[in-house]
């Protein structure tokens, strides 16, 4: 038995989401039947990190075990990815170890969200179109602030298998690029609905409808029903899931 | 009477082109559409420049006349805009001389064609996956060629109610961006499939299966039958309308 890593990338648009669902059109499906049809035997992947649906992935990893190992890496993603349908493209496929495992050895993820304010044909589908001014000075206090905190259970759904809120924020920014403005946030992990809960109610500090006190007071209160509103999966982008390379790859 | 040229931007994949054709979904018709429910009367559109199905259009024009002068330009584009599916937007209404003509006024136009060798879920609909390796030198030539022709029947798209197979290309250039390679073209006039038509035989200049001489004999027999290979709609941008603005603009 070999492991291996798939990096993969997807427009979110057309999918339910990453993880199989039944009567659901997701990227982990299209990517099983891909791998199907070219290994001609059937294939399980473990995702590293879950998006929902409509949200996009710049990277995002799964991993998989076969039987054989693969011979010529490059070739096999080329034809994966003829199979696969546009929206959904393989970048590699990696021999790690036999114990990797794509989810519990990611130390982290970087999101990114992007807003435009002016109506574009060309952004529609993969940011959010929000037509007001915002103070983007303010918005960067707010993102200071999340560095302060670790329990977000205020930016989380409500998910009765999930104990633990804690997350680690590394970095929590808002730039100016152009017509957009966009949110970075890096972490050792996410919770579900955390970066689209963060954005909308930052959005709302960013218009000068809520204080800088009373964003920090929502987290303090530690109820996944304060934070009001959600940004739309739509400009959610996951960007990058990090690992330490040199302790998965499996050695040549 | 007032007139004004609407300038518009379009993604265009969801459009069968820019023209009203009996049951079909085109860009005049969307705006049409929303013309008349915000001035709540019909509204006729004249376009400037014919984009096939699929074409985009960064900038394109419109012409419409309407009875009252319109008081705010900019709260109509806004509301107007909202009315609009998000593929289309309007991004400029302009008071214009009652005799300016939005198609024989355009002293020129500029496309450009967008190219990515590497499959890519975000360009996937705005450009043409061609995964061979091109020489961009040899395509380079085969753009300096077409400045030295007029007749560009063999670029064509059969058409018995056009008699003037004339194009004066002002502009004509290869570019590597990234991982993409872009065609700018400039000119003062299209015939129909001709960007396309140009693009697809210049890539088979680009992958050594055509000699810039042969290139050339396209050129010279022209003969519409000739060009062998149209590259698809949605690599195809409209980028630019060319208009004296000064001598179009209606005195304030």
């Amino acid at each position: 038995m070999s492991r291996y890593f798939i990096e993969v990338a997807y427009d979110g648009t057309a999918y339910s989401g990453f993880q199989i669902q039944a009567n659901a059109n997701t990227v982990q499906a299209e990517l099983e039947k891909a791998l199907h049809v070219f290994y001609r035997s059937p294939i399980m992947l473990t995702g590293s990190s879950r998006t929902d649906a409509g949200v996009h992935a710049r990277q995002n990893f799964f991993h998989f075990d076969i039987a054989e190992k693969i011979n010529d890496l490059k070739n096999d993603v080329y034809h994966i990815n003829s199979i696969l349908p546009d929206d959904v493209v393989i970048r590699e496929i990696i021999h790690v170890k036999n114990e990797a495992h794509c989810r519990f050895d990611a130390f982290g993820r970087e999101y990114r969200y992007y807003i435009y304010s002016k109506k574009n044909p060309f952004l529609n589908g993969r940011a959010y179109l929000y037509p007001y001014p915002v103070r983007l000075d303010l918005m960067t206090e707010s993102a200071d602030v999340l560095k302060e905190y670790t329990d977000f259970t205020s930016f989380s759904k409500r998910n009765t298998q999930v104990k633990d809120f804690n997350c680690d924020i590394k970095r929590a920014e808002w730039i100016q690029q152009g017509e957009s403005i966009i949110f970075t946030v890096v972490a050792n992990r996410f919770l579900r609905g955390m970066v689209k809960a963060l954005v909308g109610t930052q959005l709302r500090v960013g218009r000068g409808k809520m204080s800088i006190h009373a964003f920090k007071n929502i987290i303090e209160r530690k109820n996944c029903e304060l934070a009001d509103f959600s940004a739309p999966s739509k400009g959610l982008f996951l960007e990058k899931v990090f690992y330490d390379w040199e302790n998965i790859k499996a050695q040549p």
